[in-house]
């Protein structure tokens, strides 16, 4: 489990939220990707879009995604979205997202992504890579 | 599990994919409800805005989710998303999706949804309900 | 046109974006709504959702949108929305929206809505009732 | 006006819907963009992903949207979009949607849209292209 936190405060929208008045389900893998990119900016000074090119990848593909809905999350709900990578293997990562509303936890989601650069034999495919180490120690705090 | 599968064909459009050309993760999340709703309609050939009604139940509220991304899915693809209750309990079940591109398989998804109606105690709180035998039987092909 | 003007900046996402890794043109659409309802926050001091029971009204129906689309947006671009109401009529008002992107005009859209209410003789539906007047003194700044 | 008119028909979605229980308005941008790409394609036998490969250019980026809503459309409800071409010009077009519920006009919309080539003396740039002849000529029925 590495340590850095980031933690992303928004208000629900109109637009998020479905005939029950609650955010549809789909919208909190989008904040989870939201959280994910702003977490990566946040340990490696990159901006998202810029990432690729500063580190030779192609992308961060998503393999595995889930999440458990314990409350809803309403408009006008004032929430918090923290993220953080639970585990690094070689060349995947897990990053465990938490959704607060009023403090209290609503949703937690878990995303697998790869770190991904251009298959050399097959330049229109991705490959999974090693992940630099110092990527990963920038996602621990001293 | 129960053998009654929905089939569903329809096109990858333009507005379903993000910048890697590829279909946005969420967007799976929500053809998972469609194939929800749409296996509901099919089992107990109740129009799905009539479902409630009907069965005297709020709704079908998710409280977990899950997928799996095997294959990317493209603007253009004609897919196929077939979808199945794996289990019923009590007063929730599962239902599995597989999307299928071009015959094989691109992403596997299972949604757990709960069987709720309106708490006796508090109108404003839904409460989950045992599910009727008979809702359970019609998803059971002779 | 009145003269209070909603700031809200807000950074492009990957969902926002389609493949051509531009924003989604719907998305656009989206943040004028977005804008609409923090401008109503800013000049009524009444959070969104608790707009309709505080005055006396169902909502602010759409009854016309529009937009002119000068310069993408993309992933990673911060962004500004500025929402403001053009003109007030009896019960109906237009919302000017610009989304600037690095200081230039990227889109600039339109909204009219309606301050619309229960129709007394058929509470299913709306009705359009006129706006007050304490209601539109609230959108000019001294 | 050029005569060639497609039909799309589809059900709104729960996921289309937001808290008034009516499909949410960026969603039919959405749907218009599904029209135009299907119009296209029907008018010149290309698959919507095929199409700037084949016709040389970038795409078919929008300038210019606007939408009448005129009643709404609901969860379940049956909708058919019409699309059409009103006007073809030198290196734009107009597209004529409507959408249907019951046999009723509930919406109405306009797209505008360049087709657009890469710019030779700037490739990251799009620049209009004159709309080739036989182009046109397809969407006219005999």
């Amino acid at each position: 489990m590495t340590n850095l936190v980031n933690r992303r405060q928004f208000t629900i929208e109109w637009s998020h939220c479905d005939p029950a008045g609650i955010v549809f389900n789909s919208r909190f893998f989008e904040f989870f990707d939201w959280g994910t990119w702003t977490l990566f900016e946040a340990a490696l000074g990159v901006k998202p879009h810029e990432l690729a090119a500063v580190f030779g990848i192609v992308g961060l593909p998503l393999v595995d995604s889930a999440a458990r809905f314990l409350a809803p999350a309403r408009f006008g709900d004032r929430v918090e979205l923290t993220s953080q990578v639970s585990e690094f293997r070689r060349s995947s990562f897990d990053v465990d997202h938490r959704l607060m509303v009023g403090g209290e936890l609503a949703v937690e989601g878990r995303e697998t992504r790869v770190w991904a650069g251009r298959d050399q034999s097959d330049p229109m495919r991705m490959k999974a890579q090693a992940i630099p180490a110092d990527v990963i120690a920038r996602f621990q705090c001293r």
